[in-house]
C-alpha cells in the first residue's frame, strides 16, 4: 500500500535552520570540553530515545545536526515522523565521530524534543475527539523563526494545519469588522481584493455575528470562545454551509465536548506555544569498549 | 539610586529576529485581511496588556515588531522587563498606522507571550526558593535560534544564567569521564587547553564521583538527579571549595527542599523549553472612533 | 472616499531587494566614474520620468533605492502605482545628493522598468477584456527572487494574483493525475492532507476531463490551452459551480474572445517572464546652474 | 581541438539563487499539491525540452534546481550552453525522485526560459550582424539580483560583456560631464582617480563631442542614439584610435545597418530587461508504467 | 575649492560588515562587565586618538560602530581619512551614550587601526617615491572579507588601486602562459573572451618574455621580481607602449631605487597583508565629573 | 599515543567564510583570465609551499577554498596546524581540476598566509619564554570578520585564548571603576550580575590598585604596562591568589624578561593585529607534461 508523504520535508527546507542552530551552541570557540577531551578519530555509536510516551516529529531533523558534523554518520531509523513510541523506545541508532555525537547532541534534543512535545500534544487532542468529525488545527501563535516547523510537528501529531502566514488566506477578525464597518462590508472589501484561490474565513463572537457573516460570501467561521451549547447551535445554523472552527481556549479536557457540538475544526494556540518538550535523550554506546 | 542594567538588548541584537519573524508571517503576499480592508492613513491606538498575571520580557523586543512597519510609533511604556504584573495590568500604549498594529500583532505578541512566560516560571521558581542563598539557572536546552532571548528572559524573571554555548565554559558529562578515562584525566586535559578566563564543572551522578571531583582543580560541580538528602550531604563536602549546581528535575514543587539543602544554584532546563507563554494581548481602542 | 490598500508595500518587504541591487552594482569598488568626477556634498534635482505611456508600478520601490543612498532625499510623487501615464509625463521629482541620483539611477530604473513593464501589459489585457466579467491573473512563471513584486506589478495593472508558491493553493496537474490513478483520487488524497482554507484547482485538457473534474469537491478548474468554442462549453458545463479559469497561451489579440467565453479568469505565464520593461528615466536639472 | 571556457561557471556561483528560488516557490509549507498525491520513493524520468528554437543559456543551473531536492538525479545532457536547438529537441534527460522533477519544475524552468530567452535574442542580433566585424553587447539594464547570470546568458548567446557595474570601469556620460564642465576635465579627473587597469569610455551624442573626446587619453566612445549615417562619420573620425560602440534603440531590425557603419559594438539594453523567455519545458515520462 | 570624492564609501557598504563585527565582539550575552557595571542613560564623552603618526583611514567606519548602538551619538571630526597626523592628535570627539562607547570601542578601533595601519604604510611608500613619476599599487593579497575596505585605505594613503578580484581586468601569469603554450596564445584567447572595457596585463619574469610580451595587444606588464637594473632595461624596451608595473619583495628601503628605474608602478602585496596597525585609542573622559 | 584536539575546527565554522571570500574575488564576471585561457577538463597538480620557516595554521581552510571549486580534489597532507615547517618545505600536494587551482589559488593563501603568520608570531614568543610557567596569550585586537579563526591561530602557535568576546568573561578596566566610583564596587555589581561559570579579571596599572583588587573576589589581574621590577612585585603580592596576566607593548625582545618576572601570562595583541603573513605559495607543476 502506498504511503502518502504529506510530512515530506526536503533538507533543503530544514538544515539552514540546523545549521544556525549549531552555529549558536558551538558560538565562536567551539566545543571547548569535548575538543579538549576526546581524541579526533574516535568512533562512538548511540540511539536517540524517548524517555515517556509520545509522538514523534523532527527525527530526520534532528539527525541532520549530527550529520553536519559527521558526513560520513550512519543512521538506522526505528520509527518515523508521527509514530506513537513508548517510554525507553529507541528512535534511531547512530555511528560515527564521537565528536560529532557529543557536539551536536544538544542541537538534535532540542528539536527533537521540542517538535515531538507539539506532535505529541497534537495526537493527545486529536485522540481526544476520537468518533467526532473535527479535526484539531493549530493557529499563528508559533515561535518566532520556527513556524514551519512546529506546523509540520501538528500534522505529525495526526492535526491539520490553519493558515502558515497573514498571507495564505483571509481571516476577518474584529479589528476589521469594526474599520470596514460591518462583516458584510468587509467581506465585500476582500472579494474584490483577493485572488481566486484564496478562502475567506470571519471570526465571530456571537450566534449574532454569525447569522450576519452567513449572509456573506465566505468559506469558513471562527466561532471564537463559545462553550459547547453556543457552538452546537452555531452548527445548526451554519447548516454545513461553511465550515466551523471553534476556538479560544481548548484544553485536552474540554475538547471533547467541544467536537461534540459538530464543529469541522478545534483550534488550540497552546500547542505549539505552551506544548512541554518531550523528553528524548542520546544514549551513547561502548565508549569504555571503545577506549581499550 | 541607580539601576544596574544586566537587561541591556541592543536593538542590533534582536532586530534580525524581529524582522525574521515579520517576515514568516507576512510571507511573499503579506497581509491580504488588512490590506483589503483597512484604508491607508488611518491611525489607531491600542494597549498591549497581560491576560494573566506575571513576569514581563521581551516587551522592546515586542515594539519594535510594530515599529518596523511604523517608525513614527508613539509608546507609553507602563512597565520594565523585569516587573511582575498582574492579571488585565497595561504594558505599554501604542499610537500609530493601524496598518502596523494589525499586521505585527501576532509576531509582537509570539516574543511577548514567549519570553514573558519563561520569565514568568523563573520568577515562581525564585521566589519558591526565597530566603535560601539558591540561585536560579537556565541550561542549553533552548529553542532553535531563540538562546540569547531566552537567557535574558531567565535573567528578567530573576534568575541567573548557565552557558551561552559549548564555548564559554567546560562542563565535563559523563560520556567525556568515561573517554578520558577518570575525571582527573578529564580535567587535567581541559586545564591544558583552556584559557585562563574559563571556567571548570564537573558533573556527578555520585557522591563517590563528587570525591574525585573534589580532588581536582575545578570551579563547579553539577550535582545531577540527586535527591535532597544526597544534595545536603554533597554541600557537607564540598564546604564551600566549589559552587554546587543542583540539577535533574526540579520543579516549583521540589524546588524549595532541594534549596534548603544548601546549594549555589537549581537550574531547570524547562524553563525555557516547556514554561507556557504568558497570556498577553493588543487591545486595540477607538476603531469606532476613528471610523467617524 | 477611502482608498483601499492592496496595493500596501511595507519597506521591510522589498528594501533587502533594493540593497542587494545596489550592491550588485556598486561592486566591490564603488561607482568609478561618479566618485572620480562629482564634488562631494554637490546637490541635485532630477525627475522620474516615462519615455512612452504605460501603467506604473515599483516608483516606491525605485525612489528607496536613492534614499539608501541619501536618508535626506526629498521626493514629490506626482503619481502612484496602478496610475496610467502618458510618454514624458514626470512620475516623481527628487532632490538630494548628486551621488544619490547618479549612484542609483540605474537600480532604480531597472526596478520601476520592469514593473512597469509587468503593469502596462496586464493593464492592457484588462482593457481588452473589459466589459466580460473575466479577471486577468498571473503564474508562477515569474524571475527568480523576484516574484513578490512581480505579483504585485499584477495587482498595480489591475490584474488578480494566482498561487504566490507552491503550498498557498493545490493546483492538481496532468502528472499529478497519472501518478494518482485518477482526477477523482488525486483530489481525494489531497482533501485529507491540506487545511481548510487552502483552495484546491485542477487543470484538465478536455471536455471529457472536465465532467470527471466537476464530480469532485473542487473549488476551481484550470481550462488548458482550449479555443474560445471549448471555454464556452465549459464554462456551460461548470454552470457557476466552481471558478473557470483559461490558460495557455493567451496573447493581448485573443484575450477579449476568450473572455467573452464567459470564464472568470484568464491567466497568462508571459506578463511576468515576457513582458517588456516601460522605458522610464531619471532626468537630472539644473546641473549647469548648481555649477555657479 | 580544446574547447574555451569562457561559459564557466562554478555551481558556488548560482547555487544560493537557485535555493533561495526554490525556497521562493516551497514557501512556508512546500507543495501542497505534490506531498499529497506522489507517494514517497515514486521515481520518474523526464526531459527537459526547448518548445521553440532558440540559443539555450542556464542548463547547468536549471538541473541545479532538481539536484538540490534529489542529489541521486542522474542527467544527460543532450546540448551545452550555447547551442542552438530545435523547437521540439531535448536539452537534457532526468531520472530521479518524482517529488523533485515535480516540485523544483518551475524554478528550474523559470532559470532556463529567462536566460535561454536572452541567449536567444542576442544570438539573433549576432547572426544580425554576421559579415561585419561589430560584436553585440548589453548593458547594466539587468533585473535586480540576475546580472550576473544575464551576462553569462549574453556571452552564452555569442555577445561580449559590457561593465558588470560601476565599478569594473569608467563610463562618463552626460551628467558627468555637465558636472565636471567638459570631456577634458571629466577624463582627467578621472585619470587621476583609477587604476591602471580600468578602462575609459565616454559617451558623446554629437560629432561635435566627440572631436572633443578624441583629444582626451580615453578607450572608447559610446556614441549615443546616433543613426547609420552619422556612426560612419564618427567611425571615419575616430579612425581605429578608441573602440567605437553604437548604443541607443538598436533593434533586430536595425542592427545590420548600424554594423555597417563599422562600429566595433552594438549594445542594446532590451537583450536583458525584455527579451522574451524561450519557451522550454519538462516532459515527464513512463509515469503510468511506473504506476504498475 | 572642489574636493574629488575618490575616498566615497556609502554606509551600505560597509554597516553590514560594521555590525557583523559587533555582533562578533557582544556574542550571544553582550558585554557582561559594561552592562552588569554601567547604569542605564550614563552619558559619556571621548576623542578618538591616534597614538602614533600616521595617515588615517576609516574614521566614519570606525564611527559607524558607535552610531549602530546610539544613533543620537554627536561628533565632530578633527581629520578626515587621507590626513596624516601626528601622534597624540585628536581625530574626532564623540559625545553618547557610556554603554555605546565602551561597548563598541574596540570594534572601532580594530576597523580604524586596521586601516590607517595600511594607509600609513601605503603613505611612507608614496613619500619615498616622490620625485618619480610611479604610483604605489596593491594586490589581490587582502585578508579575506575586507578587500573592499582595504583597497579604499590604500587609495586614502595616496595609492592606486589594482585589481578588485579576478573579474575586473585580466592578468596573465606563469601558469597561464604555459598552459596556453605561449604568451601570444594567452593573449588572443583573452582578447577573444573578454569586453572591451577589460585591460590586459601579462606578468614576465625576464626581459626575454618581456620581448614577446611586447609584440603582443596588451595594456600592461608585470615585471616580477626584477632588480633595479633589469627593470631600467625593461622600460627602455616598453617605451611607454605599455603600462609597467614593477612586483616582488618591494620594501619601504628599495622603493626609490625602484621607481628610479622608470616603471609606472610599483606595487606590494605587504601593504594589506602585513602592515602594522596604526596606534589609535578612545580616551574617554568627563566620567568622574559625570558621576556627581 | 593519543592527540587532543583542541585544533579541531568543522568546516561548519570555516567554510561560509571560505565560500564569502571566494565570491569576493570571483565578483561578478569570475577569473576572465582562466576562463579564458583554460580549456575545461584540465587536470593540475600542485604544492603548497611554506616560503619561510614558519608555524602554519589555516591548512585546511586553504585546501577548502579549492574543495568548493572542485568536489573531486585529491590532497596529501605533508604537515598539520601547529607545526613548524622550514622554508620551501611542502605543506600538501594538490591533484584536481586546472580551473579550481588557479582560481582558488590567492582566497587559500590570504587565508594560509594570514594565519600562519599569527602562528608564527605566536610561537617564537611562545620560544621565547620557553623555561618559565609563563603562557602567551591574545587580545580582542583582532580584524573584523575573522575573530575565531585569529584565535585558532593562537592556539596553533602554542599559545592559549584569551576572551573570544565581550560576553565570556568578565574584564574591568579603568573606565569601568571610574564609573562605579572603585575596584570594590565594580567587582560587587559584576558579581551580583553574572553565573557561575564566568570569570572576573581587573585591570590595574599601579600596585596601588593591585592591592585594592585583591581585596575582592576576582579570578586574575591583568598588570597593564608594568616594566619588569613592577611586575615582580605585583607577583609576589598576589602570592598565587590569582592568575597574573602582564600586558602592555609586549615584544619579542622583551618577552623573556617579562616572563622571567613570574607571570602567568603574557597578552600582545599584535599578535593578532601586526603579525606579518607567512610567505606561502602553491607552486603547480607538470602544466608543460599536461599539455602534451
Amino acid at each position: 500500500m502506498l504511503t502518502m508523504t504529506s510530512l515530506t520535508l526536503y533538507p533543503l527546507q530544514y538544515e539552514p535552520l540546523v545549521r544556525h542552530a549549531l552555529e549558536e551552541d558551538l558560538g565562536r570557540a567551539g566545543d571547548l570540553t569535548t575538543n579538549a577531551i576526546v581524541p579526533a578519530g574516535v568512533q562512538a555509536s548511540g540511539r536517540l530515545v524517548a524517555r515517556r510516551q509520545g509522538c514523534i516529529a523532527g527525527l530526520e531533523v534532528a539527525v541532520s545536526a549530527f550529520r553536519l558534523l559527521d558526513p560520513h554518520l550512519t543512521v538506522v531509523f526505528h520509527c518515523h515522523d508521527g509514530d506513537v513510541v513508548d517510554a525507553a523506545e529507541t528512535l534511531a541508532e547512530l555511528r560515527g565521530a564521537a565528536h560529532a555525537l557529543l557536539v551536536a547532541e544538544r542541537t538534535a534534543l532540542n528539536f527533537l524534543g521540542h517538535l515531538s512535545g507539539i506532535a505529541t500534544a497534537t495526537r493527545r487532542m486529536v485522540d481526544a475527539v476520537q468518533g467526532f468529525p473535527a479535526r484539531v488545527t493549530c493557529t499563528r501563535k508559533t515561535l518566532p523563526g520556527l513556524r514551519a516547523l512546529e506546523k509540520y510537528a501538528i500534522r505529525a501529531g495526526g492535526g491539520a494545519n490553519h493558515r502558515f502566514g497573514l498571507d495564505d488566506a483571509v481571516l476577518i477578525k474584529d479589528n476589521h469588522i469594526i474599520l470596514a464597518g460591518s462583516i458584510k462590508e468587509a467581506v465585500r472589501r476582500v472579494r474584490d481584493g483577493v485572488g481566486h484561490l484564496v478562502k475567506i474565513e470571519v471570526e465571530v463572537d456571537t450566534l449574532e455575528q454569525l447569522k450576519e457573516a452567513l449572509l456573506c460570501p465566505i468559506d469558513a467561521v471562527l466561532l471564537d470562545n463559545m462553550n459547547a451549547a453556543q457552538l452546537k447551535e452555531a452548527v445548526r445554523m451554519v447548516d454545513g454551509r461553511v465550515i466551523t472552527e471553534a476556538s479560544g481556549g481548548i484544553t485536552l479536557e474540554t475538547a471533547r465536548d467541544i467536537a461534540a457540538a459538530g464543529v469541522d475544526l478545534l483550534s488550540a494556540g497552546w500547542l505549539t506555544h505552551s506544548a512541554p518538550a518531550l523528553d528524548v535523550a542520546l544514549d551513547l554506546e561502548d565508549l569504555a569498549a571503545l577506549q581499550d
